[in-house]
């Protein structure tokens, strides 16, 4: 009857459309997306004096690897028209009653946390906290974050989130190995009752590195002598259970414990926070580290993603946990203030010492899983579990009673149905009633009920099941009966820290979310200007589509005939992804940067062993590379190199060339970011290819400078071999405060049958493929849509302009700024790409203002810092992305001219560095009113050149100590009283 | 396939129940909205010796109001139940393609607009911005709302926004009328063409106050003498024409303007928003007055409601604009800042002398639809214009080309079609094909394109008519051609500010959203504890479906069979607003409390001359009553007689007495309200109803009130006849920052014939009703799910609850208070009712400290300022709302006795009053950085007790003079050098 479908075919809205530089009209919403109009752009040209966007971009990137042919991604549909096409395909999705489980459930996120933290920009447009001074409300949401998980699991120190459960456990597979120092041949040993996608993970990466792994039923372990029954007589480092484990049962894994710590091994307990709110926490049965996932705590599933991985360990591990970990520290001041913990032992740091190359958190998914915990409390909490508990006691009941033959006996949330020879029969008159089981094999099917379930999903079952219900059907999860075995009831407290019991009405909750979120800077409140990062909008018709029910319900094990439109959206976006790179094969299977480099790098090994030649193992990195490129590249089994930077900051071609001879027969690969980290685009690039191919190697094209890229040149038909992108900086997906991130790995077409694939979806990857490397089989594919609908809305000549304008931007600073100080690297006529470092070095010799005094000083004037020290110590890298007007982006050299200013005053000798306003920056409203020795105004300090004092961002700490914080290590929320001071 | 359903059947979740004080657990909603949970009711409880909510309410309520019986309204359902009812609800309507115009328009909403406004509840929960310093972010709006209205109308001065088209015409009527200052049978003429609803809604209100009106042809009147014909020969004092006409036609009004003005009567132009940036503006062609809606400008249909109404005047009459009106004034620096002007010709000053009852704008959307034309600017709105024009022009081509007979010749968007005798089929041909269209009469239909209009709409509209389409369908809207005459075409420029030219990409627009709601105090930020305001909590979930396309897309004249959902839950709200009641209908046509207490009287007086006794015009009301409800009186025709007040606070019913008896013949109704505007609970209410009466008067009890009574007493059984109920206050439609409200009217059934009806949906109201009191059959329908929800999440039992516990706050807060501020009435046990007043007239007196210092004070403190001098002078009535938990009620306390503490200073000559923080307050961060000479300490300012230095809420500007702005009205953006001082 409706017309509705008129909207789809809209032509894109003419309204106001500023328009390129060469004044051919831009579809509306690219205007929306560019930050400059025609007239800035005109403007903007004129200062770094090139006659046109072409013009610059044909002086800025060399010509040899310039595509000329447009982008084949469709012309940009207006936001009305990819509204509908995402509601088309939406529809094409069948969101079924889940009772998979595997580590995915039903759950509902509170709406106060969704409306105002996932659908706010204030949230979701947040930066990684590096800069702690202007993050210290996401800080406080992830030490919450942590505090449950150390609460929850019962150990001393979590971390702020990890990938997803899989990557977690494969994380606390290598950190066992590791920290275990033992033979090579040492093994860790798997529970066969794992989840089958974490085994399944593990393998991947224990097979890169060596590291042998033995899968046994470990029930019946007991003491040593069983324990080496289990590993075939090999020493054992490490063994890994889940709790309760795959087929629902809980088991007592306590003389395990004991039996591996007798042998020198360390235990790892996969497990899940919902059920630890009434099972004996892993701490106190004898795990060392804890594992797993924190979705049910409110995150849709999202067809497997983004969520919040987490892991936990005893107090002795903690310098060994990946990823990124809160610490409470104080500020100038001495009062307590929030940052990240431990930074020293972090891949960008360590590069191929690290530990792992995880970078990229999940800190928007562990933000709203941690507020699940503040507006539940414990008690709700309980109270949730105890529920789902109670259902499933009188389900397995019902169904024993009417004779079906449940093997899980001891349990919490699932149970595992001995169906003989009829599991695919029983799974689909499941699916026919609406529901969706686990198929185990042949003769068992499991369920697992979560927070959504009630009696009526009880009925349900029993009916799909052809058992009669109970005459009373109001009894059904009436009683306090639950499956959890006598023992192993849970008798300690958690959560008992103020937070969790203080925002439990709405308004609370409202108010403290806002109250947290007001204390950081976002991309709603202004630039942020980080080279390498690529913040550039997300735009609300982006985030739409993500939370709409047919996209965030899916579970990622459903069968692929509920998922077409979901997979259509995927098929289509890697299609563009192909087109835009000019790879031949793409896999969104990776959820970070960091996992795409690692499943680049597997492809490339893979690629290699299939010739026969699996001895290449040497990665060659040129200095100025990223620290995770090392850290993915051992992960990977290969063996690193360093290449020389030239003076120009390019790659020196002579250490390349003897360094290709050197390793010519081992040779692997080569990494390379591209325009490089330096923020040129490197005309040897080429060249660097063809060496590297004539060595028999690969080449790695890192793709987070792939904005200075798009529609301009392709990696792929440039010389490269394999790059992974990261979607949350070129393709909009927004940073979420810390993550999460997607980071596709693409390739060319003799590196394709080496993609990922996963062993529950054999449609999401090759057969030949080096098996998963994330949990899911498209790993966060619950915010594929944010880029796919990024890419039909620009379209493929409004790709091109964005990249020419995030060209035009850079150079813009750099052309106003270069002045005050100097542009490190440039290319032809002292161009750069999209991105530019401004050098510090010289300034600090003279007058010993820090990189680290500018950065904090900028947020006095209202800014979030470039990027600090990387690739260069001493230096400041801007990347202000095509989405900053000029306004914006005058505002920035405005405020960075008027400290080149303060800092000539101190070179001037007429304020000493220790004194001055850019030493004791950032300035808080509490400074500023309270006692005044400094040498300088109040309002010089606070309200400098280009702030409006109405709408002044206040830091809410000053300058913070990382080391004090470091040297005195909490990471859980401090008692409230700590805070008084 | 999907067992979706379940959830819906979903009881509430056990979770965490904190449980009323009697344990009884409470479903998990309540628990979430109703602030204190058990052991805070516990404490309060104890502070103010009650031993129990019921014994509470037992003191508090007279016995022979009280209502035992439980509420049948249902029992609570859960959060997700809920959003699953609404989403069957929604699954009922349909959507069609609208063309059918008569003043609601397809129109898109930017997503950026829609996130970061209507669904962000830094907007939504914001009160009216009385306190103007707390406020900035929503005047500027409003400033800007007044700018576009000024410019496109090419009129002087412009209000903040009214409630709709056909009232603000009624409101235009009225003005004409009221300065015409003409003989009484001097006559307003009605052009026939305006919409039929408008000149509905203005029969309604003309009949009321005896105002003749004449509805003619006004096309032909070109001088005096025609127009004299035209209006039978009486003198004509306004003539009211629509602008471009109900049937397409764009008229030039220029000789009839220049009649009226030579017959000394005023011009009304009812104007539509979008036209006037392609047509000449009436001021241009003589008009004095336009109104109008600015609906399509970015605001959904939404099956009629809200949207903002609009009235522009030439400068001499902006003393007669009705409602509010945003001005420029200064604060104590000198800096300029907004404020509402010209206040003290409002009703709630003015009194039964006010020229209008309005009292709620719709500030909500008015910021939408400002925020549509910064987003849009100047240029994006012609071109959205010149499109919808040019498909216009082109479909009338082509059907007059296939031989149609298309009455419209000068034209914008809307086209009437001549189909002898075939309108019904023609119109029910068109809905098959998914198009609803308008049936003018038996012969004719009109079709109006808009904004989501395209090429495919023009081809489907052929389609229908059967008319072949172009052979090259791209030409459509290809050309420039429209159907505005060459003499009207607008030549002046509109919207030059710069704000309309600086917010063009989204990421501009996010940060300008930021800024402003910024500067703002509201619900997200902290208690706003305004009597008779009732600021509770507005849930999320209660907030989703208003949004959805489903209620948000429909056409309020849409056809019935299109629009079950909606009118199923509209019917089952106002059967649950019965039962709340104890009224036997409800009609929720009325879109403020103010038209609900119109709509209210009519009935009365209907009902009276129904049964012969017309003449009685009497309307008794209490000198404490709200203004409104003495304007509403007149407006109704009725003549105001006040009764005095008790020295109790109460109604002298000795007073009352002797008026009844004086008035006896001619007493048409009192009008009180319950409990008191002074927050008590008479005991003689229900003597009042009987000697009311027993004088043959009607009984009309405001319902502001009611969130004291929800569940304890209902109006209906008690004595009263009718209500108005403020679906704003006591049912969580939120504020909006000054609107939308909703003022459903309530009546017994001998009342019910009379309740208001609509002449475009029959089944919006009675036969024998009083006819339309708004442009829409149902008022503000597209917010009713919100109320809808709160009723079904709190259920019968929560509903009372939630009375008992906002009865119990009150009372807390007086406990506390007492002997630092008295409170200045109350009942048995020194109880409250929902709300106290605390005395600051002696404090006043022997100190010289006012309650405008107290209430600024309080912003220093990070509060909204409770009511000011109403319903005494000298006072603060203060209503925490059951949603304000233990924790912000003491901390509130705590600032009104650290304030009691800042006087006692006063008082005992420590400081001077002129030299006291009270007086200085506001504190802004700038005052605190800059110099100081003040006696006191910058950090006492800005950080007193129970200020959190990281959380600090900063007013962006000092204690601005209101009267300044009267002096030097500027009402419009002041140009931006203004801001430089």
């Amino acid at each position: 009857m409706s017309i509705d479908h008129l909207s789809a075919t809209a032509s894109a809205s003419p309204g106001s459309s500023p328009g390129g530089a060469a004044g051919a009209p831009l579809a509306d919403f690219v205007s929306r997306h560019v930050g400059p109009d025609s007239a800035d752009t005109e403007h903007m040209l004129a200062v770094i004096g090139q006659p046109s966007l072409d013009a610059m971009c044909d002086r800025a990137i060399p010509g040899a690897i310039r595509s000329e042919s447009p982008l084949r991604v469709g012309a940009a549909a207006s936001e009305t028209a990819v509204i509908d096409e995402l509601r088309a395909l939406a529809s094409r999705n069948t969101v079924l009653t889940s009772l998979i489980g595997l580590g995915y459930y039903g759950t509902v996120t509170p709406p106060v946390v969704r409306r105002n933290v996932l659908e706010n920009p204030a949230w979701y447009t947040a930066y990684t906290p590096y800069q702690p001074e202007i993050s210290q409300g996401r800080l406080e949401a992830l030490l919450n974050f942590q505090t449950v998980v150390t609460d929850l699991t019962g150990l001393d120190v979590a971390g702020s989130s990890l990938l997803d459960e899989a990557t977690a456990a494969a994380e606390a597979m290598s950190l066992m190995h590791r920290v275990g120092k033992a033979p090579a041949d040492a093994v860790v040993l798997l529970d066969t009752r794992l989840f089958p996608q974490t085994i399944a993970v593990m393998r991947t990466r224990a097979e890169a590195i060596g590291l042998p792994l033995v899968v046994a039923d470990l029930r019946g372990v007991t003491d040593e002598a069983s324990l080496a029954a289990a590993a075939d007589g090999k020493h054992v480092v490490g063994v890994m259970v889940q709790y309760p484990d795959a087929s629902g049962e809980i088991v007592d894994w306590a003389p395990l414990a004991s039996a591996a710590h007798a042998a020198g091994a360390l235990v790892t307990a996969c497990a899940d926070l919902l059920a630890l709110t009434l099972v004996t926490e892993p701490g106190a049965w004898g795990a060392d580290i804890a594992v797993g996932s924190a979705q049910r705590f409110g995150v849709p599933m999202g067809f497997g993603g983004p969520h919040a991985g987490y892991m936990a360990v005893h107090r002795g591990l903690e310098r060994q946990l990946p990823g990124r970990l809160v610490g409470v520290s104080v500020d100038a001041e001495g009062h307590q203030a929030y940052r990240l913990a431990l930074q020293t032992r972090e891949q960008h740091i360590r590069r191929e010492k690290a530990t792992s190359n995880i970078c990229t958190a999940q800190v928007l998914l562990a933000v709203m899983a941690s507020m699940y915990a503040v507006w539940h409390g414990p008690a709700g909490l309980a109270g949730i579990a105890r529920r789902v508990a109670g259902l499933t006691a009188d389900l397995r009941a019902t169904l024993v009673a009417a004779g079906l033959d449940v093997e899980t006996t001891a349990f919490f949330d699932t149970l595992t149905v001995v169906v003989p020879g009829r599991a695919d029969a029983v799974t689909t008159g499941f699916a026919d009633r609406g529901i969706n089981l686990h198929r185990v094999d042949d003769d068992r099917i499991s369920l697992s009920l979560d927070e959504t379930s009630t009696a009526t999903t009880v009925l349900a079952i029993l009916d799909a099941f052809g058992v009669s219900s109970p005459d009373d059907k109001e009894t059904i999860g009436a009683s306090d009966a639950t499956g959890i075995p006598a023992g192993l009831e849970r008798s300690s407290d958690f959560l008992t820290h103020p937070v969790f019991h203080s925002h439990h009405s709405e308004t609370a909750m409202l108010r403290y979310l806002r109250r947290l979120s007001d204390r950081d800077f976002a991309l709603d409140r202004g630039m942020i200007p980080l080279g390498s990062c690529t913040m550039k909008l997300n735009a609300t018709t982006e985030m739409e589509a993500i939370t709409w029910p047919e996209f965030a319900g899916l579970h990622p094990f459903a069968p692929a005939d509920q998922t077409e439109g979901i997979r259509d959206l995927i098929d289509q976006l890697a299609a563009w992804l192909c087109e835009i790179t000019g790879y031949d094969a793409v896999s969104l299977q990776p959820n970070a940067g960091s996992q795409g480099e690692f499943a680049g790098l597997l492809a490339i090994h893979a690629y290699h062993q299939a010739r026969g030649e699996g001895h290449r193992r040497i990665c060659l990195i040129p200095a100025s590379a990223h620290g995770t490129n090392a850290a993915s590249a051992v992960m990977a089994g290969l063996k690193v190199v360093v290449v020389k930077t030239a003076p120009g900051g390019t790659v020196d071609m002579d250490d390349l060339r003897a360094k290709v001879e050197t390793h010519r027969d081992d040779l692997a690969a080569i990494m390379v970011t591209y325009p490089s980290t330096h923020g040129v685009y490197e005309d040897t690039i080429t060249e660097l290819c063809e060496l590297v191919h004539e060595a028999g190697g690969q080449v790695y094209v890192d793709g987070a400078n792939l904005n200075a890229l798009v529609g301009l040149a392709q990696p792929g038909t440039f010389g490269a071999d394999v790059s992974h992108l990261n979607l949350h900086k070129t393709f909009c997906i927004p940073h979420g405060g810390g993550g999460p991130g997607v980071g596709p790995v693409a390739v060319r077409a003799h590196l394709a049958p080496h993609l990922p694939n996963h062993p529950l979806a054999p449609e999401a990857g090759p057969e030949t493929g080096v098996g998963p490397i994330s949990a899911a089989p498209y790993g966060s594919a619950g915010i594929l849509p944010i880029s796919w609908a990024y890419v039909r809305l620009m379209g493929g000549d409004g790709l091109r302009h964005a990249t020419q304008m995030a060209v035009l931007g850079a150079n813009y600073i750099a052309a106003r700024l270069r002045d005050h100080f100097p542009v490190l690297y440039s290319g032809q006529d002292g161009l750069v790409a999209h991105e530019c470092i401004l050098d510090v070095r010289q300034i600090t010799a003279e007058t010993g203002v820090t990189v680290d005094d500018i950065a904090k000083r900028l947020i006095d004037y209202g800014f979030h810092a470039p990027t600090m020290s990387f690739p260069v110590a001493g230096t400041l890298m801007v990347e202000p992305t095509e989405s900053e007007n000029r306004h914006e982006l005058d505002r920035f050299c405005d405020a960075m001219i008027a400290i080149s200013g303060e800092i000539e005053a101190i070179r001037r000798g007429e304020v000493a560095v220790a004194d001055s306003m850019l030493r004791h920056a950032p300035h808080t409203a509490l400074n500023v009113a309270g006692p005044w020795e400094h040498p300088y105004d109040r309002v010089d300090a606070a309200f400098p050149v280009g702030v409006d004092a109405a709408d002044k961002y206040w830091p809410p700490v000053s300058r913070i100590d990382g080391a004090y914080g470091d040297r005195h290590l909490v990471c859980s929320c401090p008692p409230p009283e700590a805070f008084e001071s």
